[in-house]
């Protein structure tokens, strides 16, 4: 009986078109298990203080070292909110309420829908989480954005600063200009 | 080696902690393979022609027979806004233009989130794909308030009625009012 850690089987990794199905999906050849996989749902959330932005340094692949908002994948059982304030949770050592929904980016070709959240800390604590190596609060002069971890993190910066004062309004795509998707 | 239709191996059913995760996933004990589950994204419109609303009475379960919006799960590889046009081609064999998202429904106890869009179909034709027993352009006076096959598909239909006239707003949520959260 393999276990996670021992030796394991391959898996779903063989395509066909399962029984009544009209697609094709990946099955075990082991076992038998059809995985019915769906894109995934990220969420995640620009934090503010003031007028400082809450941003995590990755201490985990992919893209270690890069500066982040807090956001990984949605878990069973919860909400969106709820997903994205326990991302700044575990990541920033942050509370915050989650004011709206800023964002919907799809990235269709890695198979992501990436919901992104403004939220207001409760207070200006925060600390490295086990997946960062730091965290901070940076104004919006003093913004890395030469060394973010992906082009979706500065599309929700600007997004952010362009919809200040605003409230009320449908959720923000990929912006126009965007030359590289994810 | 099992394959779909056959005789099959139990697939992933025991929950354990995989080796640097932080909570229980599901295993399989035949063959090792780690099940990542992650909430589903249901994608799906209120379409209209004029002033009536194109709905699919479902020919399977669950709620057979009952009235539902065109929708279901979120394809690999598709945009949110695709899918929900796949969605609507595939029940209802219309074809529309998504003109914006109506609505977000989180239905965190069945780890579901659905995302239904605004769309205009482009022509009045429709027919009942496999997975209907029949599509109707049906006015508001006239549309099956007690043969609905979920709450959020009234949800969706009131508040696509109330914001009639109105474009760029933040998505809906579940109805204060609503008491039963499927
Ligand atoms: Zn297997
Ligand atoms: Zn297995």
């Amino acid at each position: 009986m393999p276990v996670p850690g021992g030796a394991k089987g391959a898996g779903p990794t063989v395509a066909m078109v399962p029984d009544g199905d009209d697609r094709e999906r990946l099955v075990c050849t082991d076992c038998g298990y059809v995985r019915y996989d769906n894109p995934k749902l990220i969420v995640g959330a620009v934090c503010t203080w003031e007028d400082r932005y809450l941003l995590v340094r990755r201490a985990i692949p992919p893209r270690e070292g890069h500066w982040c908002l807090p956001s990984g994948f949605m878990e069973l059982g919860e909400s969106t909110e709820d997903g994205a304030a326990r991302e700044v949770w575990e990541e920033a050592c942050a509370r915050v309420e989650i004011t709206d929904l800023l964002a919907l980016y799809n990235l269709a070709h890695i198979s992501q829908v990436h919901l992104v959240y403004r939220a207001r800390m409760l207070s200006p604590e925060y600390a490295a989480g086990p997946e960062s190596h730091e965290v901070a609060l940076i104004g919006w002069d003093d913004l890395p954005w030469n060394d973010l971890a992906y082009p979706n993190v500065a599309w929700a910066l600007r997004q952010h600063r362009a919809m200040r004062g605003r409230a009320n309004f449908a959720p923000l795509g990929i912006p126009a200009d965007a030359d590289h998707p994810v």
